[in-house]
C-alpha cells in the first residue's frame, strides 16, 4: 500500500490577539497567526497531513504564497518514496534553483518549507497510526541519520558521530518512555510576564500559576529598565528563591547594553537570558555568555537554520538551545539541531507559544529525551495558555507538566470551524 | 517645496535567462527577475522613485507581495521628513511589530525593504537633480552617520568612530572625483566562466574579453572538481600570470571540502574564493580563510544584513566584502556595511550582475572611494553583460572600467516597454 500526496491546501488563519496585549514583548505585538497547510492524499480513509508555520499577523499571506510556490516539490509524490530517500526530498525544497535565492534557508521561504515538511511527517505518522514522537522513537539510528542533511554542518558533526551518539542514547529508552507516560515532561510558563501587563496583573498571574502547580516562569524584559527590575522583584518574591526565573529580551539590546542590563537584573537571580541581542549575532551572544555567566544565554526561536545553531554551539554562545519546530525546515532540520546540541552537551528547551507551537514541540522534547539527550537535566518545554482550543488534539498540561501525546500525528491539525472562522480576510472574525 | 510619496507600485518583471544557461552556477539556474518598485509622488514634474530587488525567477511574486505589505510605512510620507529623521523611518520597515517575525532583517521581507528604501533614495537624488553617489558625497559626516542604524553593530563601530572615519577620509575627495570622471572605476567580468558553458566557449569568451580591455575575470566552480581544474587552466593560460582570476563556488561546499578543493585549484593562483560555503557560516568562513591564505575569502551577495557583515569582519573571515545593493535594507544599511568594512580595513568589491545590480553598485563603489575608503587598492566592481538594455540609464563600461554615472538618481529605472513586455505572467514574453 502506497499513499500519494494529491494536493497542497494552505489557509491564512489569524487570531486577533494584538488588541489584548497578549504576546507583547520588546519587539513584537502580534495577531498570532498560522500559514496552515493540509496535504490531501489518496489514502482510502482520506488521511490528511497537517503542518503550520506560526507568524505574527501581517505577512502571513507571504508564507502562504511561499507554500504555494514550493508545493510542486510535494504534490504527486508517494509518502513511502519520500521516506525512502529523505535528503534529496528535503534538498528539493531548500535548494530549489530559483527559490533558494530568497533565503537561502531563512525567512519566509524557510517557514514555508517547515510547514510543508512537518505536514509530510504528520501524514506519515498518521498513516502509521502513531504520534510523531513515537514514529521517531521507532526509527533506528541509521534511519534517523538518513533523514538529516549534513551539508554545511559536517565540520561539527559527521554522520558517523551522529549514529554513534544515537546508539549510545538508545539504552534505557523504554524505561524513559514509561516514566514520561506516568509523570509527563517538565514545563515552564510564559503566560505571567508579558510587557503589556501591569505589575499587579503580573502578581496575580504568578500567584495563580503557583497555585496551579507551576514552578518555573519566564518574564519579558528589554524596554524600560526600572520597570523590568520592579517586575522581576515582584515575580521573584512570589515564586521564592528556588524556582527558576527566565528572562526574555526578544533581541532588543546591543551587545554591551545586554551585559549592562543583565548586571542590573542579577539581583533576581535569572536562570537564563533569552534573545539578549540580534538573533544572527553569534559572536555577540558568545561575548554576552562569557560576561553574564553563570546566567545562561538562550536563543533559537528565530535562529534561521542548522548552520546558525551549529555556530552558536561551536562558539559556546548558548547554554540553552531553543529550537523552534517551524522556523527551521521541519522535522529533518530539527533532528540535525537536536543532534548538534547533544554533540555539544547543551540542553534543548524548545520555543513554544504562538499558534500550535506547544502542540508541535512536545513531540520533539519527548523524542529528545527518549533517544538523543537521554536527560531531563535543565530541560523544560515552554508553555503559553493561548489558542489551544483551536486544535483537534490540543496539549494536555497538568501541574506544570506536559502529558505525552497519544493521538497519531504531529498534533497541529486545526478544527475546521476555527480555520473557517479565523481565515483572513474573509472569516467571520475579520469581516 | 516638499514632496509627498503618493503611491507605491510594484511590478513582477522576469527575464527568461534560465534556458540559455546564462547565470548558471553550482546552486542557481535562474530566470533573472526583479521586484520593481515605483514611488509615485506629487512633484510637479511627476518625478518617480525607482528601486528593485533582484531575484532568480520563481518567488519574485513573494518579494512583490512583501513590498505591498510594507508599503503603508512609505505612502503618505514627505521625502524631506524621511531624510530629516532616517533611522526611525528605516526602523519602521525593519522592525514592524508584525512583519519582523518573517525575518528578522533577512530573506523576502528584507529584499522588499531594500527595494523600497532604494526607491526613496532614488527619488531624493532625482529631486536634488544629482546621481545617488553625488547625493551621498555631498552629505557631511554627521549627515551620513545619521542615516545609519547602529543598533546591533555598536559593539564593532560606534557613531563617533564612524564620524571620525568619514572626517578623515574627506581629504582629497574632490581630486578623487576628478580622477574617476576621467578614467572610470576598475571592474572585472564574470561573463566568461559560467558553469553552463563548455570549455571552448569559455576560451573564446576569455579571448574576446582580453581583446576588449578586460584584465581580471571570475569563473564559477564547485561541482565537478576535474572540470573546475580544466577550466581554471584554460582561463589562466589565456589571461597570463599577472591578471587576477577570481573563483566563485556559490555556497556549495562544506567547510572541510572547501579547503580541499581550493588546494586542488591553487595551481591557477586564484585571487579570491567567493562563497566557499553556507553564507550564514561566519566561523566556517574564518576557518577557510586561515587555511587558504594568501587566497582571500570573499562573500556578501546573500549575507542577510549588517549583523552578518559585522561578524565576518570581526572574525577576520573575509578579505573582500561583497555587499549587495538590495539584499540588505537599501542604501542606509549599505552605508553601515561600507563603514564597518573601512573600520576593519577590508576592501569592498560589490556584488553585481543579475538585473540592475551593476547599475546600482557603481554608485556605492564611487561613493566608497570618494568618502569612505579613499582607496582603489584591491577594489573592483563586478560586471556582467546581461540585460542592461532594459534600463533608462544603463551602465557604461569601457575597456574594463565603469564610467561615473551622470544622470540623476540611482540608475535602476527600467524602460516602460521592458516592464510591460517582461511582466510575469501577463507580459508578451511569458504568454
Amino acid at each position: 500500500m502506497s499513499t500519494k500526496i494529491t494536493a497542497v491546501e494552505v489557509h491564512d488563519v489569524r487570531f486577533p490577539t494584538a488588541a489584548a496585549g497578549d504576546g507583547s514583548d520588546a519587539l513584537n505585538r502580534g495577531d498570532y497567526s498560522a500559514a496552515y497547510v493540509e496535504l490531501r492524499s489518496d489514502a482510502r480513509d482520506g488521511t490528511v497531513g497537517a503542518g503550520l508555520a506560526f507568524t505574527n499577523g501581517r505577512g502571513n499571506e507571504l508564507v502562504c504564497a511561499a507554500v504555494r510556490a514550493l508545493a510542486h516539490h510535494v504534490v504527486g509524490l508517494r509518502i513511502e518514496d519520500i521516506f525512502a530517500e529523505m535528503v534529496p526530498f528535503w534538498r528539493s525544497l531548500v535548494a530549489d534553483v530559483q527559490l533558494r535565492w530568497l533565503g537561502p534557508e531563512k525567512g519566509v521561504i524557510h517557514l514555508a518549507t517547515g510547514a510543508l515538511v512537518n505536514a509530510v511527517w504528520d501524514l506519515r505518522a498518521k498513516l502509521c497510526g502513531v504520534p510523531l514522537w513515537k514514529l521517531l522513537a521507532s526509527m533506528s539510528p541509521a534511519e534517523l541519520v538518513a533523514t538529516v542533511d549534513f551539508r554545511h554542518i559536517d565540520d561539527a558533526l559527521e554522520p558517523q558521530e551522529a549514529t554513534a551518539l544515537l546508539e549510545q542514547a538508545a539504552a534505557g529508552a523504554e524505561e524513559r518512555e514509561r516514566e514520561l507516560r506516568a509523570v509527563g515532561y517538565p514545563a515552564y510558563t510564559t503566560s505571567v510576564g508579558w510587557l503589556g501587563y501591569p505589575d499587579e496583573k503580573v502578581r496575580a498571574l504568578v500567584r495563580a500559576a503557583v497555585a496551579g502547580g507551576w514552578h518555573d516562569m519566564k518574564m519579558k524584559v528589554g524596554l524600560d529598565a526600572e520597570a523590568d527590575e520592579r517586575r522581576a522583584a515582584v515575580i521573584r518574591s512570589e515564586i521564592g528563591p528556588d524556582a527558576r526565573l527566565m528572562m526574555d529580551a526578544n533581541q532588543v539590546w546591543g551587545v554591551g547594553e545586554a551585559i549592562e542590563r543583565m548586571q542590573r537584573l542579577a539581583f533576581a537571580q535569572p536562570y537564563w537570558i533569552e534573545e539578549p541581542t540580534h538573533p544572527d549575532d553569534i559572536l555577540g551572544h558568545a561575548r554576552i555568555a562569557r560576561a553574564v555567566a553563570p546566567v545562561r544565554v538562550a536563543t533559537g526561536e528565530v535562529a534561521a537554520n542548522r548552520v546558525i545553531f551549529k555556530q552558536l554551539l561551536q562558539a559556546q554562545a548558548i547554554g540553552v538551545c531553543q529550537v523552534d519546530a517551524c522556523r527551521v525546515g521541519g522535522v529533518n532540520e530539527v533532528l540535525a539541531i537536536l543532534l548538534l546540541a547533544a554533540r555539544y552537551g547543551v540542553p534543548v528547551c524548545p520555543h513554544a507559544g504562538g499558534v500550535g507551537l506547544c502542540e508541535y514541540v512536545q513531540h520533539l522534547a519527548v523524542f529528545d529525551y527518549l533517544r538523543v539527550s537521554a536527560s531531563l537535566e535543565g530541560r523544560m518545554i515552554e508553555y503559553v495558555d493561548h489558542l489551544h482550543e483551536h486544535f483537534v488534539d490540543p496539549v494536555a498540561v497538568t501541574r506544570g507538566r506536559y502529558q505525552v501525546p497519544r493521538s497519531p500525528g504531529y498534533s497541529v491539525a486545526m478544527r475546521p470551524a476555527s480555520v473557517e472562522r479565523f481565515s483572513f480576510p474573509d472569516g467571520e472574525v475579520w469581516t
